[in-house]
């Protein structure tokens, strides 16, 4: 417990290692010696000093004062006694604070790349890393998008499509598209406003956000953000301490959200090598050199350092429990066989999100779209039922880039899609008004989309309207005959005469 | 009305503002003011001044005075009182102009290709992207081409074949080979005289020109350019006013039209970004910056701008209406799905184009020649019918560059084949001469395809001719496997002995 | 008929027009005014002059003499009176020739890509176009190697194969491999010596030479470079006036030729755009610009010019011409259809060359080995009979450079396999020292993977050793998304210290 | 039999040719005149002097004593009357050296490919290009990884997963990991202490070893390395003298191995072009070219110089022999075929290896996970019998580099899978660290792969957890139509505006 007195920096200076760390965060001093284990490095780096400014974009600003018990916050530093930490500017930073400066009007983003294409460039190489890694070889990750190439169009013609309407409604809530805004983690990373981006602008388009539980912004943030009309989901990781979930749940019920969103794919989460190697190019080589191979272990991307509470022995039985804890609809998030969305079904449960993370955890899993064929298909046969179907909605989240590839979606059954990285990279890019952009080019894009599919509601977007027959075409091209190629002399076109000299290949 | 009288460019350049917009077009001056909407930026520009030069590639000479209402019409501009709209020729207009003197001489175009490659360095940005631009990622504009790549020929041997004949008829009309130029819109950005160009070359070589509706050269003024037995057709947009659709129809069937394709995949003219984004190099990127994210709508290309009378409301129903109007064989042009065409045969039309808007449209859309094989299956097993076939014919359009490609068509039941883009390249790289050179490989492609598949006239080219087992394939190879593939050393072949050193990948 | 006396080079000289020709080839002089025709030009740049160095490498010796008639012959000329046509060696030459020398030793050379290799580098590019070039796209021309690439082994172990032998009979005669060499055209341009280089390597190694009607090398010099025991086979053009080709196929049956390679796939020869690009760039720029598209038609490669005999009317009905003319064995070259395979059995013809024509006549015919597997599937459906088959024999051509594709075929049904273009490029580079090399190779290719196969004997080789399944499969890859990918980072892996700095893509 | 007397190195030194050979090997003096064979002419550049560390890493140090009869043993050298080889340091080796000191940390090693990467950039030419390189094209080679590209995954969810266990039993002795290193040859190569590396780590983390008929470390090495309990295989390639084979065997099992491996796709060692090729790179070319095309055959990597013992005529018959000789369980190595399968398992043996050698031998040899599938499959069929199989086992090897891969293979019924080149790979870059730091990045991505596959232990990863429909689709793309694609322009995204400049393509 803290008393009222002031702690000078200088005495917080003091507690800089191993066998007594304190550090400063928002003005306050906490004794964090007991919490370091695998990911103490980068604390250990800010002991006796302001944390702040690397605690923010990870944390929650409540998540220090709730992880912590009270005997550990020291109480408030004394101002102005607290040396700065100085941040040096690299000259890597001031050339992305040049590329900031120069991001094109919003005017000029024309599609949900162009935002990935700029992020790309004005993120910071960390948030970078952390927002588009994801597992191994990062293969689910592209087939997520590849998957969608697979699915082609049977338009119909010669339909009234004055008007088109592509409302709907996701668990009885209404939508002014059949999208989503999906659950992603570290909100702050990417822009210092984080999540709140995607709850403002899901107020002025009329969409429904989903809140992650590993949001930057603090849960009652993101609530508060919202207008009182305004639907929200809620993602969960489930606790190892079920306590801490079943108070989070029904908070969260209490605070009006809407649908609970259980992750069920993450047991554990994944390694994602582009966003491990990140620390490396971080840390100062010679620490690196001096920690050798038998040291802690440095290995871990910011997904395991936020994640050990995440629970491995959740299973189905404990649905039970869920159930008798909320009134909310429960939905599972992270489905990827018929089998396991039978089985949600047959507990009654709301739908489920086929998933596989954003490719970010079983290299190798399929396509949410591809799994989605296989549910529908198995539902028919196994229980009559079709889809889309308010009972049991199936949603899709992952590599979705364009209204075409929503509209495969609903085409094949699905209610809704979620979408993740694109907003993202749209907030990271131009905060706010970026996600309103992308959103505008989604309802741009779909009300176009509807009119040359010739559908006029979400109800007139039927199977009929696909050309699924290579959905699971999972094809790797047999490696070329590189010597047979390396030969083969491309054809030439004509030239003009003054590039002739150049005309051999 | 206007009064004899001159007016004087000084008073002109007074209106030039939003409030009151004149502009002299052609030695004209017209009030504008009311007619500004989302396109008006371009207008504006050009408020208060002469605007021909900006006027012409885009809109038939009598535009303007068939649109704006006579009252609109101020009367003559006095001579020599108007401000020459200084042009600057910027650095990259003269490097353009250097590559056009360096054509290559026409003798050296070996194949449709190669006016594609030349019009890329020749023509403006401005042309070549509303030219080449397609729907999304353009990825069913280049499938179109691609689909043909998966048909293979069954060649016949020992067939006489001294003699080879490829002529055939088109809604009973004689054409020298199973090829028509299809509608295409604005052709004055790639050449001068437009489409004229094409009705021209047409004579030369027998074959049909379909008029477009959106042609920058007048309908009369292609149709005069035409010799009297010339048999034209018509594209046809529809007027959200059906009386401006029955006055155009009407004409037309007056003037000698002999078929009218009406267009059906186009409710709204497609978002080609590679056209939207021409815009913002165009302009002055100050301006750009001062209309900001709330200001108005740039984001729209050249086919946006000159799209808006498009009826979204059309629909199947309307065909009868079409039939009483005019007696000139009705043909769907646009159509996506065995069902749609099935429906235009039993509404009694004279054919359907299979076609996707040369990939302008809806993305994923199928090619007009995987559609054709969909279409003859289903045509046989639901009304037992057979093609080619006089009373209902079957056109397909979009990625055709190679005589293969068109008796691929041929093959698999299609009538004739519309060819667009490359007659676009070949008039903008080199005029008319240009489109009868194009022409004149295609006869000659034609000719050795011919005999090169044992077949004498274009009735022995039937489907034993072709494997189509794959052309449902659309198979998108998953992503490979990077790291794997870094690793991995291509085999290297012997070197020269000088070149050793190299000799390292 | 030629007087005896001298014509002196100065006469000669004014005898440079197309009105009155004259040429000197070997020191004779020839009037070839009437004869001039399309490929006209290249001949009125030697008139008046001595064509010999032009006219050797595309002409046997005797070419002029049989073809031209005897009044024609105006006799030889008077030595050292003719201006001699001076060589100017170009730097491209001199590059060239530096190029020559250097070229590695020939035990470096370990497969037949290597010589491809060398060869595109050390020959002229004339050569080269003629050489590599094929159809249009070129994309049968490299289908018939990626077709192999289709078809995996199922070797078998626990065989000895201490012992392997690899010999077999080809319409009934001795071939130390399974292993022919086809006959291709112009030998003279990639070597002074021709087609002999491979007569001559084709004794050492025991396999037999298809001389083709098109060497540049006579008939008889080539005959006469045989062994006495040397089996050759002839590949026939059927020339439109009988009596020549009667004359030709009488000789040969003289000669001793044990097989008539009736070529059926080039009623007309292809339009090959490489070898057709190379006129253009060959050249006086000038000159070019002066001929005007209305000129003379210069499209034509080297290809067309040598082949304006073959007749385009030779059908079915011919053949029974062909068996009352010789009792040497018929075989058609150029079947691509089992249609045809089975009539030419029907007809009591002695085999099929299974063949494209490597890709140069009609693109997107499929491959040799493809049509194969369709040909045994039918012979066995409709006649009963299987493969290989000593009644009726299936040879393959095209694509083949490794032993692994030789057994591939033979595996399927085939009696031997030809191959062309890998001998040019081996004595274009090496002369018959190459063709010897190369034959080694197969050898030693050959061995060992008969071992590998676990197979002593041809006979060994059968269907159960190959996977087919995938044979028809002619897969074009849909077009990439590319805004995604080119957003899309590739893995980076772990990277020297170093070169840390450039680990960035 | 050699007297006590010293040999003094001047008398050696005389020794210098093909007529009489000495050479010094770890301070003896061997006569190998009668020996030299094919391989002779590396052998011949160390006549007469000490040829130690070229023979050090390619045979064991025992190699020489037991392969040369007794009386060619000549003694001792006198010390220090040897000349020194002298061993000029090239430039590249120096720039290599560098490589090496610069190698990332091992913490930064976050995959199996990350050793590979390092490797080729640290290891000498040789050594790379005699692990790196495989038969022919390598198309089997990349296959080999490939062909798990073409199983993806089904995972299931909410499985209780906070303990999984994956370890397992091999020919019923345990192993931490279904992952056995398989055998290599030539371990000296990429380390000084060969195969040794790979005993110890084996130890650490409780892994089996099968140790390599030609390792360079010799038999009783690597044995003696193991700790007592540890379990280790032998790999054989059986001599043609087959009284050397019953030592290797017999003695063998005296010194505890537990199985038996027999290589049976090696009846001679396949032709590696990229090893082969190193020859003429290292040597000096004025020598190549003195040798000429009709001396010595210099085209043979490291792979065949070493390997010409191995005895082509294997057969089934001698297995039972090699039951007469051993109660070790006997597993055939190099099985390719369901039908060779079958025969083993009834012949009463213990299992065989699916594997095509690395890629070394066939090319266009399918997979071992291919064939997996095929031969279970055909078990079910033929015998009723399913896997994984305590009595006959089923292993796999090639391209595995991914706990997925491992798990695929255990899913489709697989006892434990073996990893070759990539220990190779970490040993040449970081010794036995290196090994040990693979296998813990195995066990990693195992623990997490189990967890995201809902596996608790490997009897729970069968068949259902993986998709494998297109396991068999050995998909050659057909050659794209470069002049159309050429032509394509890629799609752009937006630029920065400092970059627009560079912004067309």
């Amino acid at each position: 417990m803290t008393s009222g007195k002031l702690i000078s920096g200088k005495e917080v200076a003091q507690h800089n290692s191993r066998e007594s760390c304190w550090i400063i965060v928002h003005g306050k001093v906490y004794d964090v010696t007991e919490f370091l284990d695998g990911g103490s490095k980068i604390v250990l780096k800010y002991a006796g000093k302001d944390a702040t400014q690397e605690y923010d974009p990870i944390h929650p600003p409540d998540a220090i004062t709730t992880n912590l018990p009270p005997q550990k916050h020291l109480g408030p530093v004394e101002p102005n006694t607290v040396e700065k930490v100085k941040i040096e500017i690299t000259d890597e930073e001031k050339e992305r604070q040049v590329r900031v400066s120069n991001r094109p009007h919003l005017d000029e983003i024309l599609n949900l790349h162009d935002f990935e294409a700029i992020a790309k460039q004005v993120m910071t190489d960390k948030a970078w890393a952390y927002y588009s890694s994801a597992a191994d070889d990062e293969i689910t990750n592209r087939e997520n998008h590849a998957a969608y190439h697979r699915i082609w169009f049977r338009p119909q013609v010669l339909v009234d499509v004055t008007k088109v309407d592509f409302s709907t409604k996701l668990l009885g809530h209404k939508s002014s598209m059949p999208i989503y805004i999906t659950a992603t983690a570290l909100g702050k990373l990417g822009h210092p406003d984080g999540e709140l981006n995607l709850t403002r602008a899901a107020t002025k388009h009329g969409v429904i956000q989903m809140i992650p539980t590993l949001a930057s912004c603090s849960f009652d943030e993101i609530v508060d953000a919202a207008q009182p009309d305004q639907v929200q989901f809620l993602q969960l990781y489930v606790n190892k301490d079920r306590s801490i979930t079943k108070n989070i749940v029904q908070h969260a019920e209490e605070r009006g959200i809407k649908g609970l969103f259980i992750t069920v794919d993450a047991p554990q989460l994944g390694r994602r090598e582009k966003d491990m190697r990140m620390k490396f190019t971080d840390d100062d080589p010679s620490a690196v050199k001096d920690t050798g191979s038998g040291g802690i272990d440095r290995s871990q991307g910011a997904a395991r350092a936020i994640s050990s509470f995440i629970d491995p022995g959740l299973k189905w039985d404990d649905l039970e429990w869920f159930k008798s804890i909320t009134k909310m609809p429960l939905i599972l998030k992270g489905i990827q066989r018929w089998e396991d969305a039978l089985r949600a079904y047959d507990l009654g449960l709301a739908g489920v999100v086929l998933s596989n993370h954003g490719g970010r955890q079983l290299d190798f899993a399929r396509s949410g779209i591809e799994v989605l064929v296989e549910v529908v298909t198995n539902f028919k046969a196994k229980r009559g039922i079709s889809f889309p179907n308010e009972k049991f909605q199936l949603f899709v989240d992952g590599g979705v880039r364009r209204a075409t590839d929503v509209l495969k979606a609903i085409a094949l059954g699905a209610t809704a899609v979620g979408i993740g990285r694109p907003f993202l990279y749209a907030f990271s890019s131009y905060g706010q008004e970026g996600v309103e952009k992308a959103l505008t080019i989604l309802r741009d894009e779909l009300e176009m989309n509807m009119r040359l599919l010739g559908a006029q509601t979400l109800k007139d977007v039927g199977p009929d309207l696909v050309d699924t027959s290579n959905i699971s075409a999972h094809l790797a091209t047999i490696p070329a005959d590189r010597l047979y190629d390396n030969n083969y002399e491309s054809m030439r076109h004509a030239k003009l005469r003054a590039l002739k000299d150049q005309s051999k290949l």
